[in-house]
């Protein structure tokens, strides 16, 4: 368990490394750090070279034990980043663990195997961490997807895929991700993980999980609150559909009562499955030219920007299993005056 | 001059006309139309006919004089939706007048001849109506784009197109309209044109324009607020960047101190064409895979819909002239209890 | 059973009908079409409004037993045209007849009751046209997709849809139709018509579907020649995949042979499911920027166009039950000196 | 002046470095390779990092001397791919030099300042290879562009940028590209650079110009012919327009007469600027949805791969002076029995 700090930094371009000289100059080195967590500006589906890119250039320059988890789609207003997760030799009043699963074999990938794997890792690294369930604010996960030649393997094998849509292959690593979450948070028993297959309607309050092709295993990133001491807090909430502007302000306005300024938003968005809004048709679901995710990223990061007041949020899309249908899980990060 | 009303419904396609049976409803007859303006659900670019299909079938149904203005794009959280601008025999607070330019020929599209002729029609139109300039809150005009044909039409009569990007003319032409609207409106003088066709950098903070490859004449709607009496109201600002929410609830708050409830907002966004907002990088003018005003729809859209609490929202895309750069003028109209 | 003859006309817009002039000053009549078939320029995909706008101007003048089939995408070098199919006094060579199979539910698009309504409406019109099956080159059929309110119509009816992604719909009601085509032309014996929607593998080699948001029942056009007199042919084949050029050569030889020129040619074309052409790897099918069924009607389009020395030509995307996986029948119609 | 041999190699993913252990097995070293030509798979617009990607992982493992030319975009059925051109000691009949710019100034880029270098540095380099003009088949280029802060700099510098639209400065890029190798190629006198700047009109008949942001300089590739002696050939042409089959048989007819097997071909596409292709419309000039060097790519590409038979050839799309508008050159690289 490491108590840790946050800080973000804009990037020129997702093969720009120079924020490491910025957080050398916060007075941190490579060596500190757990997790690099960014915005890249691709189109955040399948292909992504935008993520694959930033991985490449960002994992040589961190430990081999910290993980990085990139997500692309910057729609909107939403402004190219990164954020580091870093230790902290003082009690900052947050704590982090990090970890992998195993890599996962393409026929695995969205299917309840996965999804177990993600809860027995996250347990472990709760366990080895010492961060209790309540202390948990985020669990974020970046886990892998289908790709044509996966397809081709898992068939050649004589075994069934998730899919053969390797968009949707997305969306069903991003739902066993966040079922393994909700499984090892106990928000969801164990004991009803088919049911939650077969329904692909449960979900986590602190899951936030995306889909890339650049990896094969899970990188796992558990973000815990501590309040007893430091300056540092995070709250947790979720939207109840992608409008919901009253959750985002309730935590913001405790943010604003604690004295406290924001460092961090990690919020998820989807298009709403039914089509619906508050009752008025959208058309996310409908339109052929761009993915929904692109369309829900794009919506949310301009509401998100809006009420924030800055534009450097990681708001990722495809919420399947991660807050409400439609909703999705907010965590807000903060400083307070020591 | 008419005292009007404001009447909204969502659609279930470009093609419906559905909501004609719940105008009667409400009281009111097709020849009281004096304007359907409607958020479709194409891409708002030069191919988009979802706007065409609309205005194929609203314009049998309505009088010869009413125009209509469909806005393509419903990116992110936006509702397909048609608004209804009706005359209404009772004195409501509201007034509104239409008219239209004559025909624009190609290669006076997105010119100073653009310009002057949406001013000299639109300074008829306040004349013939009796609004005066400072109860004006609003002027939609939709206006002509250049297409291939068109362009080589220019070229074959040895003239010169303002841009043979045919995405660009949508620019050029919803530019040379807000100018035009400017000076009808005094914000510009009109000795100052050639001056502002050149900068590209004037603005009006009342104007909404939207291009379309639908039409060859401009259509013009003020909307007018005359507080005396009646319980509708008009009020409106601008943003000054993307995120500006407090510009949005300002207004809101307004409404709410007056009692009232919101009808319908008319807003504009952009791409800021710096490339950033508050400092920090957007990617909305480097993504080749969607068009930067599809973006800032989805963005501002999602904004709004969330300080609005409901999607059906006119958010129109492309505001070069129409607000200061990056932000785009907002009207919000709004029923108070009489 | 009509003879018929095949004209073909370029149109400016979706929403042109001057072909209709042409038409008639080459002699023939509105009520003589049969179909009007016609490559509009919209993405091809759930949201295009260019296949519904050339629908909705086209209706009206026609008569009701015509049939419209408007497939939407005109990639890369393709033009947007319209092809006439009119009744002709004299013997021409080709025969076609028309029909419709019954509205279509929405829980039943793509399913096993969508094919044998489509089996048993062509074998009606084979049967009242007197065309043999073996004089048939070309079963064109128009048939439904589901949008998010038909999924919800189906889900809130406590029925389960073959997919709740709209996109994947329309590859499902393709493959449905061309099923039912293979059925009524004993490519396919109904009694394996269970184990064919499992395995989505089985075709023919005379459909041509194409789905579209335009209508609920499906629209069936079918070209016979009968070469025993009269000017006009027509002659079909196959393309292995979308690079087998030799199979178009060979058609287009034999045109050559028999001193003929070509009136129009009739082609489906899909990106492989496997991911790869000839061993070597495509990348239509992860592209999440541009689906792989306009991806594919570029290629096959500008090889078509090479071979045949014209841009308008109806290729139409998706070959799901149409031909051999990756490849896609073709039709050439073409008229010798009589 | 080396002597050259040419390989090509199928990649897995834009990171895909494996082709270096297959140049191995066929008897070539790193420190062989003058230039790494590859197709990769993103957008090929501004925003495709999967050819900064690629440009990443391969430069660290060819000579510092060596260029790499990586052109985004593999449409329709395209494979992604690289080309080696290494260095043989033998005499293959084949030569090739290499060399690069200066770093250009955002201001300069698509400008006369940007002809004039490329025409500089391939006289030299033509000089110091003892390469004569009628030897040169194909000139290669690989050129930047301008991004959203490549325009604030100029803009804040007082300078003009050559456009404002990013997309279009690839076009303006790749044009100065080939000016300046008509210039270096005595196909275009330097005295009319002025004119032909203005015009953007001229056009070279070897040029293969593409942009991209992953560079500052413009990478040059000079592949030429000796038909003296050894087994390699290249002979080269343009299409007229894109459906220009001929052109392409015309070639491939005299390899075949030679006895020869294509080894590589390398191919430029670009939309008609008229909007029409032998007098009937297309649509790639005006489909917002996607930008038309994507269409071209897939259409020409389609046909390319038809008449060769398989799909890993170098199409690089827009072809602003390369080839007549509409059109553009074709560089067929082969093999005889020696």
């Amino acid at each position: 368990m490491s108590s840790i700090n946050i800080l973000k930094y804009g990037v020129s371009s997702p093969s720009d490394t120079s924020p490491l000289k910025e957080l050398k100059a916060a007075g941190y080195e490579p060596g500190d750090v757990l997790a690099v967590i960014g915005k890249s500006e691709g189109n955040g589906c399948v292909n992504d070279f935008s993520r694959t890119l930033s991985a490449h250039v960002w994992e040589p320059l961190i430990p081999r034990s910290a993980v990085t988890v990139f997500s692309g789609g910057t729609e909107g207003v939403l402004s190219p980043h990164v954020t580091f997760v870093v230790r902290d030799s003082s009690t900052t009043g947050l704590r982090a663990a990090v970890g992998r699963t195993r890599t996962l074999q393409p026929h695995e990938i969205g299917t309840s195997v996965h999804a177990l794997e993600v809860s027995s890792s996250t347990r472990s690294i709760l366990k080895e961490s010492g961060i209790a369930r309540d202390q948990v604010r985020l669990v974020l996960i970046k886990c892998p997807l289908l790709t044509s030649e996966k397809v081709e393997i898992i068939k050649a094998a004589g075994k069934t895929p998730v899919t053969t849509d390797t968009y949707e292959s997305m969306a069903k690593s991003r739902y066993s991700s966040a079922l393994g979450i909700a499984i090892a948070l106990d928000e969801v028993k164990e004991c009803h993980l088919d049911e939650a297959i077969r329904s692909q309607s449960t979900w986590s309050a602190k899951a936030s999980c995306s889909s890339g092709g650049e990896l094969e295993d899970c990188h796992i990133l558990i973000i815990a609150s501590d309040t007893s001491s430091g300056g540092l807090r995070a709250v947790s909430g979720y939207m109840d559909d992608a409008i919901d502007a009253k959750a985002i302000t309730k935590l913001l306005e405790q943010v604003d009562r604690e004295g406290g300024h924001v460092l961090q938003v990690f919020a998820k968005a989807e298009s709403d499955p039914t089509g619906n809004i508050r009752g008025n048709r959208h058309t996310m679901n409908t339109d052929s030219d761009i993915h929904s995710t692109r369309h829900a990223r794009a919506a949310v990061g301009g509401l998100l920007s809006g009420l924030v007041g800055e534009t450097r949020l990681y708001v990722s899309g495809g919420a399947e299993g991660q807050g409400p249908p439609g909703g999705g899980p907010i965590c807000v990060v903060y400083r307070v005056a020591a």
